[in-house]
């Protein structure tokens, strides 16, 4: 099989775990290593090499960075040594894989470094749509995107005119949540951590209301002014005070839905929540979900969300850093809410 | 009409709440006043008077002992320097209401008191069945009863061969979810705070293992000795440090009804409950419930438990504190763990 010009092999740089995480990650956490790939799949094989294009930071990378940890199934941890990897949009470049050929796009789990070799599996998509933004498929129409759609329609069980409230509103799962519910004809707050994203969530995407929780002295006083009658929906992104003050405003019969708790994954130990009996008077449903479970929603999702997309009636907006030599700081600025919007790593153009 | 005994008032004992407590309750919280009632409805009213057989204690009366809090919508606070009230078995003495008779024994919401003049509600219930003590109504086939059956089926969706753990297992809802449970061909552990309530637990209501949880140094480590493979579900009746152990044993997909947190009650501040974010690894259903939401399935629920009460398939053990007088200290003695089994107090005989 052809390989691109020609050339059988190609450096390949790679961002590298280098020891389990305690605490916030920093950039030296992540080490670079430059090696060489073998462009062309090995006579046999049903491996397919793919050159990265797009990589997506996720909060849920930092569980992977700590310690193995077996309560948290979903999160197996990186091996220190080895390159980190995650959702990505990639080009194939070489296939012994009967359903793949060059030229192929896709998105799914790649590692973070210019070129994966890898076995497809149920989870890597070919991308069909190219008329919307190749990025999207790290987040709008990848990972986050259905995140957003499988924890709104499957989880929080919405109804027209509802109160719905969505923490780190601004970020990759959240922008959508927010005019997915608007859609829906539902009342929306968000909360994010800086004005500019405030600004964001108010003027761009849709928000009823919105405020930026590091200048609320007090955040059950900060829902209280936003939801009169209280919460109907929460969708769960950040965890930790925000959900204790959540607890104290959700009305009867409200729905948590249990997404992330980015406030917590670089906390040794995870803040207490106290208000938990809260969930008995108020009769509310609290569940967790992982977007793995519903990717066989996924083409049922993009038949729903790219005409939005196409009329302009949902946006999104990407906070996109230059070059892999660039994710460690974009992956970890993350965790300090420096992205604004959807945080991806642009490595190659196609 | 008749009243007992032709007299037409009586003098009426009553148990009043002095102040808001604060804390654990004590029984000087707790004062007695004699007063006087007419036994005889007024002519045009629609009220009934009952004289009070059996009153339940339950733990939820704590709440309602405390300062009021908005947030507990449930739990309106008792008035102080009023009877507290709570459920009972008692008998209609006299009767301005259509659908009720002299000799009528019913349950429902009384007084803590001898005698009470209530206006009927859909939450008083007329007792047909009198071939079973007539105590089982203030738990057994009362608002307990109905609280596990409700939990169990409405909020655990139990399937046969799943594992089930119970806290607070020998008390008066407990009891009744483990026997549930193990008709539904489930794995059934309990825990308890005495080694005679594990023994009631593992002997005389068929649980699979129970664990005495003051004698347990790691809460987690009991929990794995006694569910190798983890928890679908977990009958949460008392919160805090085991909720937080159960939270790092659930199985994927595992339930949580959150029926109460009885060890939270008397505490002037709530524990931190930590390990949260399992919901998300494990997809966990956390979902409070309130059991007057399903008091439209009560008669279904008795025809169902009834038979197994006469075959001697479901049993139930009451602690009973003998006359009024010995009512606070065994509402009191609740938050102590001293009850074995459910926990009520006979006031009178027919």
């Amino acid at each position: 099989m052809a390989t691109t010009g020609g050339e059988a092999t190609a450096t390949n740089k790679q961002v590298i775990l280098r020891d389990y995480v305690t605490g916030f990650p920093k950039e030296s956490d992540l080490i670079f290593n430059d090696t060489t790939v073998d462009l062309r799949v090995p006579a046999g094989s049903k491996k397919i090499v793919v050159k990265n294009l797009f990589l997506s930071c996720d909060p849920y990378m930092r569980i992977r960075m700590g310690k193995p940890d077996p309560t948290a199934a979903l999160a197996q941890a990186y091996n220190p040594g080895e390159p980190i990897y995650g959702f990505g949009v990639s080009e194939v470049i070489d296939s012994g894989h009967p359903d793949y050929e060059k030229g192929d796009l896709i998105w799914g789990i790649v590692g973070w470094e210019e070129y994966s070799v890898i076995t497809p599996n149920p989870s890597h998509f070919k991308i069909q749509h190219t008329d919307v933004p190749l990025s999207y498929y790290t987040g709008l129409l990848g990972m986050a995107g259905m995140t957003a759609y499988a924890g709104f329609y499957e989880i929080c069980s919405p109804k027209k005119g509802e109160t719905v409230f969505v923490s780190a509103a601004s970020g990759a799962v959240g922008q959508l949540v927010g005019q997915l519910a608007k859609i829906m004809g539902c009342y929306v707050v968000g909360s994010a951590g800086s004005n500019e994203k405030v600004d964001l969530l108010k003027n761009k995407f849709g928000f009823d209301e919105a405020f930026n929780y590091k200048e609320e002295q007090d955040l059950n006083a900060a829902l209280k002014r936003c939801f009169r009658e209280g919460i109907d929906i929460y969708f769960e992104n950040v965890g930790g005070k925000m959900l204790d003050a959540v607890l104290l405003n959700m009305k009867l019969q409200g729905r948590i839905a249990v997404c992330g708790m980015i406030s917590q994954y670089n906390l040794e130990e995870q803040e207490g929540v106290h208000n938990l009996a809260t969930v008995i008077y108020k009769r509310v449903r609290m569940q967790g979900f992982v977007v793995s479970d519903y990717f066989d929603k996924y083409f049922k999702f993009l038949d729903f969300v790219i005409p939005y997309i196409r009329e302009g009636k949902i946006t999104y907006v990407e906070d996109v850093a230059q070059g892999l030599e660039n994710g460690p700081s974009a992956l970890i600025g993350l965790f300090h809410g420096k992205n604004v919007g959807k945080q991806l790593i642009a490595v190659a153009r196609e």
